[in-house]
């Protein structure tokens, strides 16, 4: 039997004789002929099918052999004729939109109800190739600098990030929770490989149902020691989030042209600017004045990102600095002016991408920032393990993937660039 | 102030001065030199301390600035003299074992309660830099043909696969569960992508304190669609398993030395035994006759191991078509022979490694397949879904990352491949 060739090989194989095979995407009868349209995982392909043939119905699964003709009005250039269509798999039912409509004909809610056949539109299959390719930029950049890959537990014993918002789970009769990230794991091991990535679920029972917030996510951790402060960490980011892009250019281009996605050119440099000076511009330029405050407010997250396009040329900001009172109790101080950290977020079109920064790393500094907490340090003996036993200055990130692939593909919901979300009232497919 | 090096750069390095940075891994004082051993991700470096100077206590994070010279004792070939030491960050305890024994001094139990600094130990943490290159393996085998890389939801609301051994979950206030496998998630998406992989955590309450079985392992999931039958997916895990054994020798070839493993060589084509067969073999050539038993007892497995390493000169063997009755309701029969199934078994070293085969693709197989096992179709709405809008015929497999290590290293815990191994008892660190 002649090897498998795909929709996108057809204009390379004219005069050959090649089988295909995918699904019944369209059947589209004209006057004097019908096309079958045939779509597999590169793309679609046009089959002229000869007056007798009945095509099967969409979402057939077909084997279609044939010959390869050049034909200027096809998809690519090329189509197929004198085919022999064999059916692999019939469907049952039919999707609940068509599938071969050029956008999507359904509302959110019914795309996540239907999700395993809704995925199948290509517009919809599109969102996740970005997201697939967006990870393995984000995974050749680690891996270029030396990170170790990790799996760390998802089960927990103790809800040490933070008390609200965990899933609780019976553990073999004993209580135990979903981790909210791998923070404790990932510094934990700084100690053992000093620069180490995890790519995986992390959980939040968030109770509000929003358009930026699910119950599962995938994060994009990286952590490494031996920094200087907050700003390498800042600058692996940056590598990290060109990576990013560069990937989804180079192994999603099909993928975003039918998006029709302006991907974001990384300047080599990100703007930043400090916590403290980013208030004084926003009172400066704006009606408002959020000096005091101790985080920036949405509408000042996007003013500032306007502000770094206008000024800078940069959809990217840093903003350093934050408050110490808005930051968890294992950020590291700005050497001087403790009342700011070594920490930052990174906004990107107008909202706060990722949150990073240059950790605590001395065992006395963890018990003092939980002593001033009112925090007892027995609930941390975990946690504190690996600075009691010599850790080097550290500091990293959390990318949340579908943050990201939302914000590139100007998605206004978050549940659009997760496969099968889960939320406050979803819990299938 | 000059960039950092690595221990591993020494050699390369005789005649100029170096900034290195790591962890005191021990202090060496003979009766004219002190050596101070430094510990960094690359290896250890050996620094010559004047007389004066006091060395840090071990597990000190230092920064040491010196120069290099050759000296064919010194590890590498090179030594740091005239350093320059700056502590940046001290332990507040020693380990509870010494890190610098060559080999590791310590039970298993102690090593996992201290894993935060256990790990440091060189044996210890070479075996994690085996399973992220064997991870990176698996990746870039099924990466180059065309698999997308998903992220699936680790809670479910049915528990689908199996009733037992899941773990449950209050999901807002409704009973929820987490997930045993990524099954019918890749599955469907077989439907979107045709190719799909997924690395990430899976769950089973195993109530049974075994060496082999943990609550969170790893899973390095494949799936594809337009196979033949189930020898594409053989093959398509022999290409997978000779990737990852391949990446581990280009990758983590320090470790495998540290730790003396012989990784396998993966035949280009592994022998392959029928079930019946293999019953047949056992039968001729022990005392033991299982002919009419549904599955394979260890003790079988294990004596197949050795049989195909003497017949066939291959660590590795397929044991194909299992007994549909000791398969998943998913499993496709074997056509003309329909006890049998299209399914696999890859023993390694004497052990099952990889469990696979080909599924059922028509909606009305799985209707017959369900009613057969008196099961109704409205608990499996979600997962027949896919299969009602047209599915072609598919397989895949799932490798256990741990167990792959495991077999790989010769350790008898699976606990010993598991960084934070969660289990029916340990739920920390």
């Amino acid at each position: 039997m002649i090897s498998r060739s795909l929709a996108a090989d057809l204009p390379t194989r004219i005069g050959e004789r090649v089988r295909l095979a995918g699904w019944v995407h369209r059947r589209r009868r004209l006057k004097s002929v019908t096309f079958l349209i045939l779509r597999d995982r590169s793309g679609l392909a046009q089959v002229v099918l000869s007056e007798a043939v009945e095509p099967p119905t969409e979402e057939t699964v077909v084997e279609v052999s044939g010959l390869v003709v050049a034909n200027p009005k096809a998809p690519g250039g090329a189509e197929l004729v004198e085919p022999v269509i064999t059916p692999l798999g019939e469907p049952a039912r039919q999707p609940v939109f068509d599938l071969y409509r050029p956008t999507v004909p359904a509302a959110l809610p019914t795309i996540l109800d239907n999700a395993p056949i809704a995925l199948r539109h290509p517009r919809l299959r599109a969102r996740f190739e970005i997201a697939a390719a967006s990870v393995a930029g984000f995974r050749s950049t680690v891996d270029g600098l030396g990170f170790v890959e990790t799996h760390t537990p998802k089960i927990v014993g103790s809800a040490t990030e933070s008390g609200a918002n965990v899933f609780g789970i019976d553990y073999f009769g004993r209580p135990a929770y979903l981790a909210q990230s791998p923070q404790f794991f990932k510094q934990a091991l700084v100690g053992v490989f000093e620069r180490v990535y995890e790519v995986g679920p992390v959980f939040r029972a968030e109770p509000h149902d929003t358009t930026r917030h699910l119950a599962q996510y995938t994060s994009l951790d990286a952590e490494l020691g031996f920094i200087s402060d907050h700003r390498d960490v800042m600058s692996l980011l940056r590598d990290t989030i060109a990576g990013m892009a560069d990937a989804a250019a180079e192994r999603a281009g099909g993928a975003l042209d039918l998006l029709a996605v302006q991907l974001p050119v990384v300047p080599r440099e990100i703007p930043a600017v400090h916590f403290a000076e980013a208030q004084e511009l926003i009172a400066r330029h704006t009606e408002e004045d959020p000096r005091g405050e101790p985080d920036l407010a949405p509408a000042h997250e996007r003013w500032l990102s306007e502000w770094a396009l206008r000024e800078h040329g940069s959809e990217f900001l840093f903003v350093t600095g934050y408050p110490m009172a808005k930051r968890p109790f294992y950020t590291h101080p700005e050497p001087g002016n403790p009342r700011y950290s070594n920490s930052f977020d990174l906004l990107f079109r107008g909202l706060e991408l990722v949150t990073g920064g240059q950790r605590l790393h001395r065992y006395s500094d963890y018990l003092a920032a939980l002593a001033e907490r009112g925090e007892s340090p027995e609930s941390y003996v975990d946690y504190l393990a690996p600075f009691a036993g010599g850790m080097p200055p550290h500091g990293g990130f959390a990318i949340g993937l579908e943050r990201w692939t939302a914000r590139v593909l100007g998605a206004s919901n978050i549940r659009e660039t997760t496969l099968f979300p889960r939320d406050l009232t979803r819990l299938s497919p």
